[in-house]
């Protein structure tokens, strides 16, 4: 979410924050999401109230409102951040000689960095709250479609296919890769011996999902 | 889990939990389970207040709260009741001459029928729940190990190892397992062809991960 575009807020509201430079934009705008990222892991996506999620980012209520009109406005804002994050790194794999290895190592380190800053708990309140509520779920099904998105893309580059062709083709690939990332955030922790060993099976179907793609011979 | 019939409301705070007769698992029971799920699902873990999860049920909130004294006490009760169930099929397939074969045709099966029930979106709601509290992990890593158990005792059956051998050697197969059956439960619904396809992938990811303990030489 462009948190920018609270200057563009209705004349009669003073615009809530007066920071003039973008950095201190930004900086604020990770704080806000950082609060509610903590607001929602502690109490849940429908436990947590608009004043619980105002009260951890150290705002007013109405405030608060103000930047974020509804919860799905806050999962959008957070959703978004994700997205320019993974864009950076997908367009970097991209630019690389051997894509197909560059998106394994980044998937491979996504697993192996766990559930260790509260992602996961994030990801889990928001799929239950994508399963049961529409404007949710838009959001959601708009991250999953750019991720996969940016998968297919890699295969079209290392398949030397076009986007199009490499979406048909390799849809459930791309897909399988989301859950097993997904799935593997949301698992709790285990003992480090048990963790481990899970993990490596995790790495090895991710590295026999992208060699199908590798090995598909492009026939039939 | 054992409940106690609407009409059996002790006249004093007795407790009202006598888990004793397994056929006390009731018509009522099953009705009471069914409305705190419809419940969860539609306000969410956090969102469905007692008061709701009591109505969804057609109950007083206070004879309600005799049953179920805490929304954990309804977690360990639905879960309590799907254990029961799935222990009807592992064992089953204990009993089979083929067990890894009878294995993938039920996770084959459980897979294919995709989230027509409900499931994933309490399952959804529960492991971000088990996320936050933890007497609600408790409960759900309890079902995990049962889980993990019955695999590894098919495994063990399969591979002709004593049981602990077996789940220490393909604990992280099971989990996989596990893993993959609540991911595609929890994932929402596609268009039908695309959602075929990630089936037949995932449906093949079982397959390999079976294969791997049917192939396991044993050495090492």
């Amino acid at each position: 979410m462009n948190i920018h575009s609270q200057t563009e807020e209705p004349m009669t509201a003073a615009p809530p924050l007066h920071l003039t430079h973008a950095q201190s934009m930004d900086q604020r705008s990770a704080e806000i999401l950082e609060g509610v990222r903590r607001a929602f892991a502690e109490k849940g996506f429908d436990g947590a109230s608009m004043q619980d999620l105002a009260r951890s980012c150290g705002m007013s209520v109405g405030n608060f409102y103000r930047y974020f009109p509804s919860k799905a406005a806050i999962v959008a804002a957070l959703i978004l951040r994700d997205l320019a994050e993974m864009e950076a790194t997908f367009r970097e794999i991209l630019r690389s000689p051997d894509p197909l290895s560059g998106l394994r190592a980044t998937i491979n380190a996504r697993i192996m960095q766990g559930d260790c800053e509260g992602e996961g708990q994030l990801w889990a309140e928001i799929t239950a709250a994508a399963l049961r509520k529409a404007e949710i779920s838009a959001i959601t099904t708009h991250m999953e479609h750019e991720i996969i998105g940016y998968l297919t893309s890699i295969f079209a580059k290392a398949k030397n296919l076009t986007e199009a062709d490499a979406r048909e083709r390799y849809y459930p690939q791309a897909m399988l890769l989301v859950m097993l990332v997904k799935a593997s955030a949301m698992h709790p922790a285990e003992n480090p011996r048990a963790q481990q060993r899970l993990t490596d099976l995790l790495l090895h179907t991710v590295a026999r999902t992208i060699d199908d793609v590798a090995n598909d011979d492009l026939k039939g």
